[in-house]
């Protein structure tokens, strides 16, 4: 059985924001008793990921490496129209993932205890963010 | 519902490529009210990802960008009987990754306006690569 | 149809371990014409990836190209209480993935000839790591 539903997150700063309570809020896993839940954003400069849920800093310390590592204005750029933060955005969105594939068991996200869903926004000014979210039991 | 097909891709040169359309011409998921597809490469040297449709430069960009960041010929490589580009594009296939999951909706792919299939070829000369995809609906 | 099982893997010293073997082991695909494997772990210090298999100087080249590109003492880490390894091990958690998704057919993984699934261990004693597997058909 597949259920599929397509949101709209609010805008979102510059960085990485923990957005797992957003998506349950939005969506019913309670009767599945074994499946997945795929959630894929329909974005190239904005990615999904899943790392630590409770100390912001790791959120934080995200944005520093990703900065540092996918630079802007890298001499070598020649997308550069959109604004020095686009291309790298792009980057950044490759080099995480666009979409996370969870497993659900007994009406509930099989997470581990730390894990959360994080949405990356590598855009200044990202505006809102469309989500697929396709559950399969 | 599970399909499931082997496609071969010819022959790319170096870089980024954008494939969407190739899978599309092969596969059928005109019927799917609601579904996923799943587009895998058979390969330890090459990946899949989903970036920019449009402007070309975005692709030369990934090339210039992953070249630089796992680079040729690092002093610390241990495996490099296969030549100089092989460890690199190792590397660069698990960090972009070997699959994408994206979303089928009303007999269509759900990707973003600006969202596409990109091949990464990291061998010079890595010829024909083997996708499995499957639909399940 | 789904089926899901919990594994727990034994420790692994820091690096990239292939586990290919152990998670077959555990798991009956025998009867799945089509389908697709599933394979996410519970940590987010600890990744799944797609690679080589067979050379394991592979293994050894990852492990010294993702520790110094995430290197562990980066000036700007502010999430520095769980040790030097906690934070580069967050950041190659999310580079790398935190699960693999692979087509089953006629009964077998369909992963290419040279494919293995690889365990990338990042923290110094990471211990026992658990991992849900799931396969659909």
């Amino acid at each position: 059985m597949i259920t599929q539903i397509e949101l709209s997150l609010p805008p979102y700063p510059r960085g990485f924001h923990l957005i797992t309570q957003e998506i349950m809020n939005r969506i019913d896993i309670g009767s599945i008793e074994a499946g997945i839940l795929h959630v894929f954003i329909k974005h190239t400069s904005a990615s999904l990921t899943i790392n630590e849920n409770a100390d912001s800093t790791v959120r934080t310390d995200f944005e520093s490496h990703f900065n540092k590592t996918i630079p802007e204005n890298a001499p070598y750029y020649q997308h550069t129209y959109e604004g020095p933060d686009d291309m790298p955005a792009h980057l950044k969105a490759s080099t995480l993932g666009s979409s996370v594939t969870i497993p659900v068991t007994n009406g509930r996200l099989n997470l581990g205890t730390w894990q959360g869903i994080y949405l990356g926004e590598h855009r200044d000014y990202g505006g809102s963010r469309k989500l697929m979210v396709t559950t399969y039991s």
